[in-house]
């Protein structure tokens, strides 16, 4: 506990966790401040994503990188549960949706270019382990198009719709078991049969921080993980309004800054190890953490839907979020083939990652 | 023939060679009794296939294992030959097509992918020559976007139906000869000019079968090519009529049962190729097949439909096909990019084609 | 002055050159003779590509092969950058993007296919830098995505007319700037914090040819480069109704013969290169001139189209275009990826090219 507070003190970002309280108390004095409680929620959610990070890293020290980097995936990607399913009760299924792609969008360009970016400026040519890169590519690529087959193959046929629909329905929920028994498989593979596949190939220079203990940092996961839950409800409640107010369209706030803030936690790691020129946990984070969302995230909604939603939820996208996820992991899997990166890589993917979000901001209102 | 003898008696799969008369005395019989027919030649088409994958081993132990591939991918798509032909007399370009297509997305996603699972069970990580691999894999991909150009362009653009009819005939004519072109400089180049580079990287152990002697080998595969082609006809005759029987839709019998049955003498060659860790056997054969169908089988189609046609055959395909064999292919492409393979690679490989076939199962009839 | 006369004596190809002077006298005395006026262009722009040439290697000799790559290419696209502004003037934006799209399937297919075809004819296999060839491919993919992605957007959703014409004239305007900043830090990149990832990884044996002097070469660079612009525009202003008379569509001029033309100064660089065995010149001219075309030459056209068009250009293209540039790029990117070529793989380069440009040439003329 000690550590914990010493790792407070010692880092200022932290001072941010103030924030939290706050939120909780505004959210009690007015909850129709939709502005402020949106402004209040992300900055609350900032310091808990670096806080998890820290104490994920601590956890990583102890069982390796990648298992490190799943770990990290796992419980970053407990904010897009949380979203998913608050939008899943209340039935904005186009929401849920929308973050579901927007997430795989976000890891492979902005979270990726953004590690290359920083890393690259640090290091002159960053390496990180190609094989380990390239499965984990390969299993998003292979996920994604399961994902967004359903979409693909309403979009070039001329079917009628009310043929469509339940079509559609049946092989969202056929498609949410293949996906979960692989990602099952995926467990069984990257942690059992060949966790040597998954070791990382550069370890870089460990920086000043002392890793906490790991009982203070298994209890740390479990405290800050709860937090940042509850605070995410209080910005998924005030997002959609607070969007309008600042003149964003729906799919942009979806897309975009669902997955941004959702991502924060993974984020502050994935930069932070590339900065370290610990390159394999970056590309760990934002490549597993987009196939977990694919994998698992996603089907476990349609599932859930079934139960705790208004009526079954399907898996069919918006053709625009179709093209956007192919291109993404598409362009993921050639930047990672070679094993190599530098900061131009970086500022390429990004580049993307710009162009598309100015496709979403500037849609059309009838679209979104 | 007393080796050949010999291997019946070894290898008890081949008993299943008694089912070869049955089918067709049980033609003579009754011509009409589609589901047992159906059934008999299926159960007849396997033990040829075994028989000859163990007579193109013997070849192969004599020439290496990509020029045995070679051997492998031509005679084991005499079956596919055979079922286009039959349905091509027939004016069935449905068929046709659906097949030429089915077999590229099979070959591709499910005979690599039980190659990949099978020889990973046995063998931790397995390596195969990434060079002839990513030859082969660039072959196809580029053979597949020559193949469906036609069927895309008249996708995307809005010409008028009348016009484009004749537009697309044209472009078919002239891209069989295309096609036929660079599938005769394909065969100088991996046969003549660069016999090299198709030399495997890794020889597995061998198991207790001896080789069957090279003339007994040769008159194997001349005489069991021509049951199969007979047993296929038979097939061909049955399957509509059955799969009607059984439910299942038109596109998933062209799609996937006959590229499945077409492709049973390739698939027992690469399973065992890849169980003995001969990866690169494998991969010739799985790749090798698949864009033999697209460079030879297709545009042989398209040609010999304006002699024994009902009316000239065109390559314009249905738009989820299309679909599926360019993301069949971007998959290979990028699967065997590294050149080592493990189990769950195999898994990822067979999840996409499970989705692909519950797409083309439950799709509404009047698509099909 | 005295090494440029002894290389014109030295090289037959230079004879041509009088083909110069004597289309602008023909234009001067008959601005009709649309046919005869193309022609000649054509005449003349080859010796004048080929002299361009010889002076670029002359100066890439003194700074190494990649910058060597990237000055070719910058002056290469001058012919581009004028055929453009020319039709920019004029208004004929249709014009304008089919060159953009077409030099960039031309440049990857056409030209990478040809040097590997020459190169893989003289040499049994050859190597380029597999780190530098996965860059630029990599930049010219992320590049082309960018450059199409409005128009795919627009292709797939079913916005109504009139708010798209505004979504997708302000779209554009924001992609040029993000493309024009993304070239310049490109620059930054390859000429000053990364120039050692460009260098080459093979040097082939020099042929007799003497390099020109520094001042000689540099000057020759620029008064070739005027001769060029002069000759482009009388081709250009005949191109249009010499093609009527030829029955070549619209989109088979833009695309097929402004791209080969228009690029003949890099394509006589870049099969020199291949067939001197110096495959990193060539791979970085071809690949280089397509990313410049992309980021550099398409938005600026966008942004002087506010200040010298009769109307704002945007960035939409034609679907077709879409799926080619995506496919070539796609295409170029695999096939780079191992860093060695054989003649084989030039063949399937061009067959794709052939299949393109069949494709637009047969085309109904309505769609053109």
């Amino acid at each position: 506990m000690n550590s914990l507070l010493a790792e407070i003190r010692h880092n200022r970002m932290l001072w941010l966790l103030v924030f939290v309280p706050i939120t909780f108390i505004a959210k009690q004095l007015n909850h129709e401040a939709h502005t402020l409680l949106f402004i209040l929620s992300v900055l609350a959610i900032v310091p808990l994503a670096a806080l998890l990070s820290h104490a994920t890293e601590s956890v990583a020290a102890k069982t390796g990188d990648a298992a490190g980097g799943l770990l990290n995936a796992t419980l970053g990607n407990l904010t897009e549960l949380v979203i998913a399913l608050t939008a899943l009760r209340a039935g904005e299924y186009m929401l849920v949706k929308a973050s579901i792609a927007g997430v795989i969008v976000t890891n492979t360009l902005f979270m990726l270019g953004m590690c290359f970016l920083l890393g690259g400026l640090k290091h002159h040519v960053q390496e990180f382990n190609r094989l380990s890169a390239r499965t984990q590519a390969g299993l998003l690529f292979l996920a994604t198009i399961a994902l967004m087959l359903p979409s693909a193959i309403a979009g070039v046929d001329a079917i009628d719709t009310v043929a469509q629909a339940g079509y559609i329905r049946e092989l969202s929920l056929g498609l949410a078991v293949v996906l979960i028994a692989a990602y099952a498989l995926g467990m069984l593979f990257s942690l059992k049969t060949h966790r040597d596949l998954f070791a990382s190939a550069a370890h870089g220079e460990e920086d000043g921080e002392a890793p906490l203990p790991i009982g203070v940092a298994l209890a740390t996961l479990a405290g800050v993980t709860v937090l940042v839950a509850l605070t995410s409800e209080v910005f998924v409640e005030s997002v959609q309004q607070a969007a309008e107010d600042f003149g964003m369209s729906q799919a942009f706030v979806g897309f975009i800054v669902v997955a941004l803030v959702g991502g924060a936690a993974e984020m502050a790691s994935a930069f932070s190890g590339a900065r370290k020129n610990r390159l394999d946990l970056s590309v760990g984070i934002a490549l597993g953490s987009a196939s977990q969302i694919a994998l698992f995230v996603a089907p476990v909604m349609v599932l859930l839907s079934y139960f705790i939603g208004p009526a079954p939820m399907d898996l069919q996208f918006w053709p625009g979020a179709v093209l956007m996820m192919f291109v993404a992991t598409l362009a993921a899997a050639f930047i990672t083939v070679g094993g190599r990166s530098a900061w131009f890589v970086g500022v390429l993917l990004l580049m993307v990652y710009l162009v598309f979000a100015m496709t979403l901001y500037l849609l059309p209102p009838k679209v979104a």
